[in-house]
């Protein structure tokens, strides 16, 4: 938060060897006050209190760590952790109580690539176009998580490894926790009103099964979470916090500026500039199996017949459309209202569905603003939608391409969705990218509450019923008693 | 879950006589098997369980409720109970620690309308258009709330009370509930990896206060919270859940259907008719004080120039329009990259910019479809466009109008719009449609797992810094030691 602005070094990493310096602008630095965020630097006013709360589970945990394989209420997963991917969950199948089975959802999913571009063409900045992962590697960055405040009380911690440049294993304590969420929310409920002298009420408390990582790529922690629903859903969360990338500006008040400083001052002398992030999602989803369709079923609105004998002169309708190549797939959410399905064209239902997931986007779709000419876009060029489909191959995990240092989009998610190649009931991989532009608030001084996005992958067809009527009440009839030892 | 399809019966209601009586359509009644979902109905196979788990807080609560008003770390708010709306929050104030002072934000925010149409055009289904608000009251049909369910261990619940046709007062027991969460999420987070040798980390748990209160509309259940944070923010959520309509049809498998069905099928005999639920917010928003302006902060591509001497060929920027009048106030969310603002022009940051409130919408933007010329449309004409803005006028209330049995959309919000009254610098108020297009899908049947949309009010340059910042931690180190009382 106290940036040096305008200095630019060139090193020469053979020669390990600075070869290059120049400092081009002159403005001051911020000054220290209310940049350090750490609790033994505060001095009153201090806001007022909250109360600590614990979750405790009288019956204990619900859920097994068989080595890497997870095993919670009717979902298994395989959970491991990757120095570029961070997180990745993979082998998810979910139990089918009602036939009796286990059945195959998502066969991998992983972080493949977060894009930031900054928005200052300065010469200091015009190249700050991040790529976390393939750059930097989103798990390499991760953060060991704290007990009691990244997790709850209840939560397990598994460990990570990777391989350091000379072959030595490192060990990244605590790079992944594992709970059990009471968020305090119903799974489902009905009151009956309606028949008279009686009242129905029935309602089920929420739990599901959260794994959790904090990338921590310099001055930005991206949380990652992925939520397991007993209802089959999967959501997907991603909230933003850290520190934000600030400029160094003559500027102490928004009456002085006059041009387009590329950014919001949120302090004397401190402009945080304008970015985007896309993390964009690997999906290999198998649902019920390897080879799938993707479907886009469109909301379209139709016209009652004059003849119809009804006043009403409009409703909407469903076209359900396979997509049969990679171009019928590249989807922008919301240009039209359209739900987006992966089905088992092969597996029906006994009432004849398909069976299917859909994607929820939690959030307004976000498309890049940059141009098609400019660098960064051509490395990034898929970030213009936000759902694309591939046939599974192997070599293709990296959205931004293998090597992205230096990439020119040569060999990313566009590039080899060019071929378009068929994807109709064969393995596929849904690429999906979260999105936001970052317009920076004073709030985000010196360091920025949580944002969060994401998406829910969600049984549609799947099951013949709603699992969740199988599911018997973990109503909690009598309190804990509880002392707390200090 | 069994209709009885097709019959439709006239009463006079000033005879208490039926008057006409027809049975047109004449399809088999949905057998039994597999609509009861009471718990004490369903017989194995059972799904695999979860473990109970519940919030206890050692110190105690952290709210107080004095009479309608609850007092809750940094926010203060007036709680009460419409017939009409339900849930109505006003007064609304954030305490200011940095400035020693409290701050007001919402004067009064509640569920104005609840428009569903159903997406069948047959004799029997045309009109089932409802105004659950207007025609029903979200308030009336407000359900009790289930302790341990509905609502975590730790919350209070609070009673509402109507005046019944005959003047009685009507007591509503536990109408609402006020608790605090402890979600297991975190509510900002650093750490730092790049300081050598030097490892710091700071997170600190998320505690917000949510007020809910769910109304079951019939078939139907809504969850509505408005959960507060100590950043300030304000997240309005709305879930459903509960029973969907469902027509009687002769159908009993998918490969038997040739025609528009206007629903999917999901079980024998059952059709789920397609449909739509725009739930309308009412926010006279108070930004520090009454006179507020309602700001669209667009993001325009820009190009770089060839003689900067940077590769660099795009970026994105910010153009910020104040609306002046009505028509300029009339969002489709999505349809420009943008932030939508509420910020009081009268108070400025020491940086000098204008203290606001944002609004962020947590899915993907849904528009009614319905033609412009159809009945249904044209008394919920202002379901096309997500947000609304209005000078304040105390007699504009309930976005579909006054009185909305029979409207024919002349005394509704986008009537009162088209006078396109000056809006700048005003008492403005906020409408926010939160919409969703339903395509049923078996996991409905035969209740629907909770599906959630909302927003968020977050504040945008109103405090000079984060205030979490401020907020000691509320870091439980210690475990309750915990035993089971049964």
């Amino acid at each position: 938060m106290r940036p040096m602005e305008g200095i630019t070094v060139v090193v020469d990493l053979d020669e390990m060897r600075i070869i290059g310096y120049r400092d081009r602008v002159v403005v001051p630095v911020p000054k220290a006050e209310g940049t350090d965020y750490r609790a033994a630097k505060q001095r009153p006013p201090f806001a007022p209190e909250t109360k600590p709360g614990v979750v405790v589970q009288p019956a204990g945990k619900g859920f097994r760590i068989d080595g890497h394989v997870i095993r919670w209420s009717n979902w298994d997963f395989h959970l491991s952790y990757d120095a570029r991917a961070g997180l990745v969950v993979s082998l998810a199948s979910v139990y089918d109580a009602e036939k009796g089975a286990r059945r195959r959802v998502l066969y991998r999913g992983y972080v493949s690539e977060v894009f930031v571009p900054y928005m200052d063409p300065a010469e200091e900045w015009y190249f700050r176009t991040f790529f976390d992962a393939g750059e930097y590697g989103f798990g390499l960055w991760a953060s060991p998580l704290e007990p009691m405040t990244d997790c709850p009380a209840n939560a397990e911690f598994m460990d990570g490894y990777y391989a350091a440049q000379d072959g030595e294993p490192v060990k990244l304590p605590n790079v992944f926790c594992v709970f059990e969420r009471y968020s305090g929310d119903a799974a489902w409920r009905h009151t009956e009103l309606g028949i008279p002298k009686q009242m129905i009420s029935e309602v089920r408390q929420e739990v599901s099964l959260v794994v959790r990582m904090v990338g921590a790529l310099g001055n930005y922690d991206y949380v990652t979470d992925w939520e397991f629903k007993t209802s089959g859903s999967i959501k997907v969360g991603v909230s933003l916090t850290g520190i934000l990338e600030v400029k160094g500006t003559p500027y102490t008040h928004t009456d002085q500026i006059t041009t387009d400083v590329h950014g919001s001052l949120l302090a004397e002398n401190t402009i945080a500039v304008y970015h985007d992030h896309f993390v964009t999602y690997y999906l290999d989803l198998d649902i019920d199996g390897l080879n799938n369709t993707f479907i886009k079923s469109k909301l379209k609105t139709a016209r009652v017949a004059d003849s119809s004998g009804v006043p009403r002169r409009s409703y909407w309708t469903v076209t359900r459309e396979a997509a049969n190549m990679e171009a019928d797939a590249h989807v922008e959410i919301g240009s039209v209202p359209a739900e987006l399905l992966v089905v088992n064209p092969n597996k029906k239902t006994k009432m004849g569905n398909h069976v299917g997931y859909r994607l929820i986007a939690n959030g307004v779709p976000v498309a890049s603003l940059l141009s098609d000419d400019d660098y960064p876009q051509m490395r990034a060029s898929y970030g213009k939608k936000q759902v694309w489909v591939t046939p599974y191959n192997k070599s293709e995990k990296w959205a931004a391409g293998l090597y992205v240092d230096n990439s020119r989009g040569d060999d990313n998610l566009a590039a080899w969705s060019q071929r378009n190649r068929a994807i109709k009931n064969v393995d596929i991989v849904v690429w999906h990218t979260v999105g936001f532009h970052h317009i920076p608030y004073q709030e985000d001084f010196p360091l920025m509450p949580m944002l969060s996005s994401g998406f829910e992958l969600r049984p549609s067809n799947f099951f013949e019923s709603n699992p969740l009527i199988r599911l018997r009440s973990t109503k909690q009839t009598h309190l804990p008693n509880c002392t707390l030892i200090v």
